[in-house]
């Protein structure tokens, strides 16, 4: 939860720069004896690789991830298992066109980390963004495939694209089929068209869209979650803004719970058969910073892209004002490729918590 | 940003439950040559305190603070300064009415955490809600005054509440010294009959509502924020969900920015006397996960108080099916004394931010 | 393990000076539901107390533990239990003099934390050594009791003095019964009459003398202890190494393995009736840094109190040179009461790692 | 601090396995604008590197070291350096041999981590020792490279082997010079070939011995290390004992001091050209666990390689008893390797503390 690892008992390291020669993670503290082996992580990179569609990237990355420790295959093992030793990964950058810096070398992408990394380092690494770019959620996605595996099978961890731009899904039409059918990640199949269409506008306008993305976590236990200031929600909070370009993250009613009266947003209890059956969920699966049972429901808030051909107004290195309009091969909509992004920030929250609580309360 | 404690170099440790004999905080990694003394922090604590107004708990608690540790004075100091050691802080429980808990003992309040202690631990100290009860966040706000001196008197750290229920201030009204002259820190004058009302009827209906908190910090410096994992967004996200109640955070344009186009969402830079002045701040102050300079804004959702008298269904202990109808010394609206506490984990997470910057880039 | 706060799970933090109006602890983490009262902490701090033999500091201390919050009992309860919630812990100093502190205001002692602490900070609570004075460990000792809870009955964590200058026990006279009856802790109920001549020849030569601890911990199970950098020999290094005046720490056959060979260093392993039954104990009881069952036996090197009477050339704070002799209450031999300072911090560590342990391997 | 992580602000997190493709390094928090290379870490690998004499392991490692990430490069930085963002460092293995492992596979080496890593996970890589190869520490190694360039030129960070077996050096000719110019990183010059006869005669029984190091650090400054358990000794104690095979860690006086009285071991201040001179070093350059100024010194006891020809009893993994001979490539001292190992920790711990006093201290 400190520069570049995340969590407190399974933990995650990250590096890696967009046009450096690979990135990868450190994943400390797994469980022994968990099945793992490429072929469980590389489908969960599939699903955030660039080169997908044209309504993202088409930066072309196999985004092949190798495991390079932390896993041990026998005849007695059956197949590769964790065995609680730290597993590294490493996925290697293929497609780093050498093409001229020259404009983000010296000038400041408005909206972009730019000029911060510059007031904090005094050196940045332009080349694609260096650090800061959204290619360092393949590694997230990476170790949040292992997270998935500490969870198990019961544990369902979806998001999907519920706004892109101002246009909303019919919440009425959602289907968890319907996502990973189209290129969008969207539960509603009746709005792909219209999506597509606004796509199309802004990329020949050389702009770019924000979006909303919603998190389901079905199959949750009770009881995820440490008072007062490693709280689930609060955890998860943190996971969800620190991905790239996140702006807000809401829980259950989240915003509209400010406009509720108290017993509209209380959720009742009635007797259910494995334990509580709760009358609704505006608290969106936690109550007091520990999870119900219920689903966690989350919505983050993924602000346009900012790297766009439109040109705007900055500042180069000697504080002199110009103009940019960024080339390159960018997303129209960043929020699209942010799904399985969300989806595996909450997997490493929840893992880290889940043996957090087995820690303290056996 | 475990269990009780929060921070990593500037640490803030805290304890005590509603009914008990006492809460505090041990503020930790404080730097030494710090005036600090009692003074100094109970004005904070003033501002949040109960029994103030008709709109807040009745409850009446001088939360006097004590500071029984790490600082000292003589002759040469001139006055009590902060000297590197753990600065304990105690504030005594006075009024906690030896009245009949067996309602609360024996059933779940919905939308409490009472539930899920007991999911959890097993085990429940029901007495005022115990652990999980607002009354924690004195400590946080005696801490963020500690915060606050750490960041020096250039920082300005100021929230106020923007909406209650369904009413919003009018923003063309904004006056920060109405905030300290209305019951409400409303920094919309205008308002404050409207929301009086709300609160009287909603009282008598024994009902509660929710509210949102806006929180400005002015006198910024950039680079303070730790990519990836520790960014500066991110990490106050968390201390803002951590507050009882939150139920959302945004930063910025925030929830706004998903329907945003890039050339409006990115915040343009021209040349300004210090620096960078950025033409807009749809980014809140924060790009990168790291601080541009600009002012910190951020908006918090509270939800309504849970604990109200309109009988809910709810469960026992036992699983069984009953009502519940809380009584008890309880804010209408907990988004108000929420504003002093969101104002504090602000403070505590630039403190302790600016020491890690510190610490990696002197 | 930074600043005032020790351990990753079940984690301490202390605070408080040697004059100041208490000292403390805050004890977070702590699994829930179990016993544990004021009447549980006492006893040790008992065994650690000032002013119980002529051999020991003349300072009276009550010592009384005060437990503020972390527990509850009702009728269902049955006593008072821990809740889960942070237990907080007070003790308060009543017996400080209001005497002259001219000469250690001005001046260095020599062995002593007075100029590294001004080196360090700029400003030192000088009154009876402030922070560095080996009263805080009080709080440790407080905590190490409720570690114990956490590690139950079968996990017995003794020490004892077994060097006092250069006079060594008789190792084929150990007794743990002998422990308790006698001032020094020593196990070999013959040396105490050594030891007494010993020490009453440096109080009333102003000297002081140094001491070795030895630690048994039985009733360990195996596997505690994190690879690579969270061994537990490495983190009972640090907890150690951490008590006021330790200069060095070993474990087994520590030092002496230096001249040993391979087939005299490696324990054997025989079958036992519940698991492995080792043939000898050079390794303490930990290989690779993960406990193996064996009892854990290490020692621990004190030097002498460096609060002496002798007369000693050092400077004063304007770096000019003077001479010291430093008079108060100090023990002649800061080894005894460092005896139950070596059980609390081993009891530390052993519940912080067990905690761990069950986190990650369930 | 934990698990594969070590340091606060300046942190490394290692992986991998002996046998395993590669190993390597996360080096997280490094302050920016530092040189940095491969061939300001190679060197620093090629003195630990195994195969360089005949009496340390045969096994031939390259040892080539790759930084795949955090640094950079352009016309302006004028060569590589750091950017603050995390660098990623690997190592191939090589020479990895396609031997039968039946024997380790299914019995316990006697001083050995094989039974304790199956107690704990219940899975082990028992090629070559896995994750608990010594092997792990060439990762340390590089690491400290880096540390060492945080650390400045002014900081002199060297270890020595002072004692092989129950050889000790003669410290009347101790040589700094001495060290690089023999196999066992002696410096004492005068008694190479005592302890090349004792190793000749070792390899040729089939045994092994252990031996202590010694570190010493010029150019401290005072004020680093933080009380009380973050003390400076108590974490070069962890960071020692982390190390394979090491039972024991003093510093200064170390055990000496037990037999000690307090007028000897106090170090006398007298006033030096900048700031104190101390009449001696009983405390290895530490007090009250924050650095004074003078060297810091300190010794780590290393015994005997546990992989040994001589026959040993112990189990397999059906507890049944057998009898084991460790064949394969083995030092037989694994003290004279430990060497640049024992500088790497140190520096790993300073260049930490330095950062974290600079975040508090400013």
């Amino acid at each position: 939860m400190s520069h570049n690892t995340f969590g407190r008992l399974f933990r995650v390291t990250t590096w890696g720069e967009s046009h450096g020669p690979a990135l990868g993670a450190v994943v400390d503290g797994c469980p022994p004896g968990l099945r793992l082996d490429e072929g469980m992580i590389q489908p969960w990179l599939d699903k955030r690789r660039p080169g997908s569609s044209r309504h993202v990237s088409p930066r072309q990355e196999a985004d092949s991830v190798r495991i390079l420790s932390g896993t041990f295959s026998d005849d007695r093992t059956g197949g590769a298992i964790t065995t609680g030793a730290p597993i590294s990964l490493i996925i290697e950058n293929t497609d780093v066109r050498s093409k001229d810096y020259a404009d983000i070398r010296d000038k400041w992408r408005p909206g972009h980390a730019d000029y911060t990394y510059d007031a904090k380092y005094g050196v940045r690494d332009y080349r694609g963004g260096g650090r800061s770019s959204a290619r360092e959620t393949a590694a997230r996605v990476a170790a949040g495939a292992i997270a998935r595996q500490v969870l198990g099978v019961n544990t369902h961890i979806r998001a999907a694209l519920v706004q892109l731009g101002d246009l909303k899904i019919d919440r009425t039409s959602w289907d968890w089929e319907a996502v990973d059918n189209n290129p969008f990640f969207s539960p509603d199949a009746g709005i792909v068209r219209a999506w597509e269409t606004r796509l199309d506008e802004l990329r020949s306008a050389g702009s770019s869209t924000g979006a909303i993305v919603e998190l389901h976590v079905s199959g949750m236990t009770a009881g995820l979650g440490e008072p007062v200031y490693g709280k689930l929600d609060a955890e998860l909070a943190a996971a969800m803004m620190s991905i790239p370009a996140a702006k807000g993250v809401e829980i259950g009613a989240g915003f509209d719970a400010a406009s509720m009266r108290g017993e509209t947003a209380a959720d009742g209890m009635r007797a259910g058969p494995d334990g509580p059956q709760f009358t609704s969920n505006h608290n969106g699966g936690v109550l007091g910073g520990i999870s119900t049972g219920q689903d966690i429901v989350l919505r983050v808030a993924i602000k346009p892209t900012s790297s766009i051909r439109i040109e705007q107004a900055t500042l180069d290195r000697d504080f002199e004002e110009t103009t940019i309009s960024t080339k390159g091969r960018h997303d129209p909509c960043v929020g699209i490729r942010a799904v399985p992004v969300v989806e595996a920030m909450a997997a490493l929250v929840l893992a880290d918590q889940m043996l957090r609580n087995r820690g303290q309360n056996g």
